[in-house]
């Protein structure tokens, strides 16, 4: 995603507490005192613009979302999105996806949502990827035992690569569509890079992988 | 595969016995007696018409091969190539996949080729794909340890069914491409289908995975 400097952009983060948390590390173990119940939580790491959260938000009232994206010129249009929706069940962190389990313990999180990801296509950039093996053990340690990975891309490489990431982790590769927009997966939310790029022709990935204890 | 009838093909395979190895199940535990020597056996489950199982034996002079195929109008062709080719490492067997279990016993297979198998569609058909489960367990039984399939299909409903499949009976998935031919993937060997429908434009999948104890 091209990134343009939005010099505002913390500033008004930092208005909008009721949406995007300040001090998440508070809520480490107890994110039913934000939500106010004990709803399931799923998160989305990278959660960019805010179209796929936002709208999973409304569709499903009964589950907690929580959108983690580490720029703040990107997540202030997630923010204009919750804004206008203002949504119970959705909240923002504008934190580093590397950090999470100083904000989550394990048991927070029900299912991690990875759309999209920067595919860091160079061998020596593996460490980055947000299904490289140090990622699946720190989403592991957030997650209840037999939680999910919900994973959407348009990049081949990325795809091939996050399949043999879990495999090798001991993963359960429960669904997988090498062309989800024209399979009979029902409900699909398009993300806004999703959109642009199926427009243009390219297929898009998904996998629904699970923790094996 | 169209299958053509050749009555006089049954005849044929009979009058073969050095390349279409009769009453197989004498060998079981001891294809070192076919082959006089200790070299590593790979089979092929539905060799088709053999270009793939002959060209593989001509490169890899050091392995041993057998080709599979239950369909008299078909294996003739094979025989045709392998009749040409004279090749010391490699037999036909005339015989159904199924039975494996039959000819072979535990260890005397190291790797077990797929290619572009019967997709089945339905549901109710899901027993006859080779990469069911019931397959994979007769594999696994005649297999070394850490033994391994390699797969190639063009059909995209067979490949997301198969690496589920794998993955469901907790096989490591070690390696994945999802456009083979763009890939870089050095000595693939394609088979008669493959041509044929690689030039269509037909994309070509690819894994390799590995049983684990």
């Amino acid at each position: 995603m091209r990134l343009r400097n939005k010099p505002w952009a913390k500033e008004k983060i930092e208005s909008y507490p009721q949406y995007i948390v300040p001090n998440p590390e508070n809520f480490k173990g107890k994110w039913h005192e934000v939500f106010h119940n004990n709803q399931p939580l799923h998160i989305e790491v990278g959660t960019g613009k805010g179209r796929f959260i936002t709208e999973m938000a409304k569709a499903n009232p009964h589950i907690n979302y929580i959108g983690i994206e580490l720029y703040d010129s990107v997540i202030v249009t997630a923010l204009d999105r919750l804004i206008e929706a203002d949504l119970p069940n959705l909240r923002l962190l504008n934190v580093n996806a590397a950090d999470l389990d100083k904000y989550f313990a394990k048991n927070d999180v029900e299912r991690v949502y990875l759309n999209f990801s920067d595919p860091w296509p160079k061998k020596r950039h593996e460490k980055r990827r947000l299904t490289y093996k140090d990622f699946l053990k720190l989403y592991e340690s957030i997650l209840v035992d037999g939680g999910e990975i919900h994973f959407k891309t348009d990049n081949q490489g990325l795809f091939e690569y996050s399949l043999m990431s879990f495999s090798a982790y001991g993963m359960l590769l429960k669904y997988i569509s090498l062309d989800l927009h024209n399979s009979d997966f029902e409900g699909n939310i398009m993300t806004e890079y999703e959109q642009k790029f199926s427009e243009k022709g390219n297929r898009i990935y998904r996998c629904e992988v699970k923790f094996q204890n």
